[in-house]
């Protein structure tokens, strides 16, 4: 039996009691994990220091080995993570519905958990925690799937999160991490149908795209956001660029920064050359259209490529569009169905923007950079779904339950 | 272009208005659907006939012959069906949950349709209306793939809904049939991500394990019910007998029907020989293991496959059980986490069979059947989800939604 395949078994024997344990025993579980990581944090930094040095030695860039590096105060700031969980409330065992049928039979729609989630994921060691942390409260196994990049760190950090657990009320078999990092141990969790119930891929777009593909076990699709803000003839100028440069700008490799900018064409005659001035100063590289680059020469030019592409840098597409229906429909040919905005002082319009466009959250007169569990005050998120069964948008803890029905009865047989 | 991509690249462009349908729009396209069969009947009863010559020479058998064969009184009530779909509340524009954040954010969460439906599924031609009807009332548009069996039958239904949609405010565009019969088509709609949102396939095992085991497109799964029964020893024995007959034999063919029956020994031991009387007479071959066989010598003897086999016939196993425990841990190992049910009289019992179990529907004291949209007043139902995301156990309209965030700013950006 391969190690997929046997851990993955662990965790759903392990999934098996957990949906009968109380909220207390899950939280004095993940305060059992906080507190065990920053007692340990000395030999957590020493196993990353082994893949800090082969991530040096395979020549990996500065910005991924600081994304993998772990100190005392990343490891203390993990552990608020969980504790922070802690605080949440827990969506497992909540009614959601209670219906009575005319046959006497009473119908409660309950909350349960999902049962074995797998989490697929690149560098980043935090996420193992993250991902264990939401996992656990509501009451699901965890297969872990992390990139070889940090496995030391992840070995390391579920070693010590299994010694809380072992201390705990919940089965330290209800978080496995996978030590293969072979590609083959991926396609394996992939098709696990029967095993592991659903599947959260995290990473770059190659990633997900795999799961996506390949999967047969269901999936819940993160990531990928080619967002767009589109400011309308009557916008407010201060607040258009406050809004524009904090979408772009703010942190501009995440999946909710803005790729494309859309001007109204009699906003744009007054305003482009002020909007390109402050993308300058901070920094931004400018990619127009031909009605961009006649009110604004010093820009680049645009070619097609440019509309479609996340590019997760300080780098704008800027398009001149004749309205409103121009702009609905560029969204409509190459946006992702992630975070869409409107800025504007005209309601009519505004409120055609939010009806009409197809995405998972959309926003009048605000930076789409709001997209996110904590911003949205679900106080945690596992991930932002970009596809539109089961969660979309953030996902906070009711996005890893499930439901089942349970009915009660006195004797009732179908005619 | 081939016809999967070309008719899924209409239906994509037609969905992308539909979200703005008011519901008396969308009733009124029904009530035109529903006038239009019955006008059309003779046309479509001769279409069907070809059909059911094409399927007698092929030596189809006659049960098969009868779910596809259509008559007056039949397309009257398919026709009937979209009436009451035009009845039942439409989910879409519904607000979920509306929060305030600190900052000023006021954030909606609203009903919106899924886009695209991929519906695959074998020779019944009510599906066809049933799906159209459900998939219309929530904003969808729809992209059928039924069997071969019922292709002219299919070929003619859609046409006079095609006729009735022309004269409404859906675009004709909804509602696309696919009469390429080779299994190419579905290989084809499993793989079309971005035009077909959600795929869900109805009929036999081999058609749903084909979709879920090879799409990319997020599936939900419906279908196969090994759903059990188990009898405490404090049951009562006029009720226990009542519900177990009627969850085997009112309609053994449907996947909410119990396959396999658990009995406590302490009430075997004393009812055995009753209840297997009481199958006999309802003509239900039974299947016992050794427990069961020493009580009642009479019976067949089961072999392990009968555990996990979902007969769809007049065939039941049967299992003499050392008590509760023994009856979870069979569940645990043979179910389809469909339908189970607990006959007791013992509250304690009953709570931790319904809170342990997982399964879509749990039950205490009433029969497997009442699984099903129209029995748990949803007054219609796509089918029944067998997974744990999305949707699970009988699927309403609002399966058939999703959700998205409408963010009502004044300026605000990230810090």
């Amino acid at each position: 039996m391969s190690e997929v395949v046997q851990k993955s078994k662990l965790a759903k024997v392990a999934a098996g009691s957990m949906g009968n344990l109380t909220t207390e025993q899950k939280n004095e579980a993940l305060l059992l994990m906080a507190d065990a990581l920053v007692t340990e944090s000395a030999a957590i930094i020493a196993a990353n220091a082994k893949d800090l040095q082969r991530g040096r030695e395979l020549g990996t860039s500065a910005s991924l080995l600081d994304r993998l590096m772990l100190n005392e105060s990343r490891i203390a700031a993990i552990a608020e993570g969980l504790r922070q969980i802690v605080e949440l409330p827990d969506p497992v065992g909540d009614t959601l519905e209670t219906f009575d049928r005319p046959n006497g039979l009473r119908i409660h729609k309950i909350r349960v958990p999902l049962g074995v989630i797998g989490i697929i994921y690149e560098a980043r060691p935090n996420v193992t925690v993250d991902a264990a942390g939401l996992c656990l409260k509501t009451g699901n196994a965890v297969v872990l799937r992390g990139g070889s990049a940090a496995l030391h760190s992840n070995e390391k950090i579920v070693e010590v999160l299994h010694g809380a657990l072992e201390r705990s009320a919940i089965p330290a078999d209800a978080l496995q991490l996978i030590l293969n990092a072979d590609r083959s141990s991926v396609d394996e969790m992939l098709k696990l149908n029967g095993l592991i119930d659903v599947l959260i891929p995290r990473g770059g777009h190659s990633l997900i795209q795999n799961v996506v593909n390949n999967a047969s076990v269901p999936v819940i699709e993160t990531g990928a956001g080619v967002c767009h803000t589109f400011i309308d003839e009557s916008a407010d100028l201060e607040m258009a660029i406050r809004i524009a440069i904090n979408a772009k700008a703010q942190r501009p490799s995440v999946c909710n920064s803005m790729e494309t900018l859309l001007v109204h064409e009699a906003f744009a005659e007054k305003h482009l050359p002020a909007i390109a001035e402050a993308f300058r100063a901070a920094h931004v590289e400018l990619r127009g259209d031909s009605g961009a680059l006649a009110l604004v020469p010093s820009m680049n030019e645009a070619v097609d490529s440019d509309w479609g592409t996340e590019y997760g840098d300080y780098i704008l597409a800027v398009k001149v569009v004749s309205g409103l229906d121009e702009a609905l429909d560029h969204i409509r040919m190459y946006g992702t169905m992630h975070s869409e905005c409107i800025v504007t002082e005209n309601a009519a319009n505004a409120e055609r923007f939010l009806q009409e466009v197809d995405a998972a959250a959309v926003y009048h007169n605000a930076s789409t950079r709001f997209t996110d569990g904590f911003e949205f005050g679900f106080g945690a998120e596992i991930g932002i779904s970009t596809q539109k069964l089961h969660a979309r948008g953030p996902m906070g803890l009711p996005a890893l339950t499930s439901t089942k029905y349970r009915v009660y009865g006195s004797g009732q047989i179908r005619e």
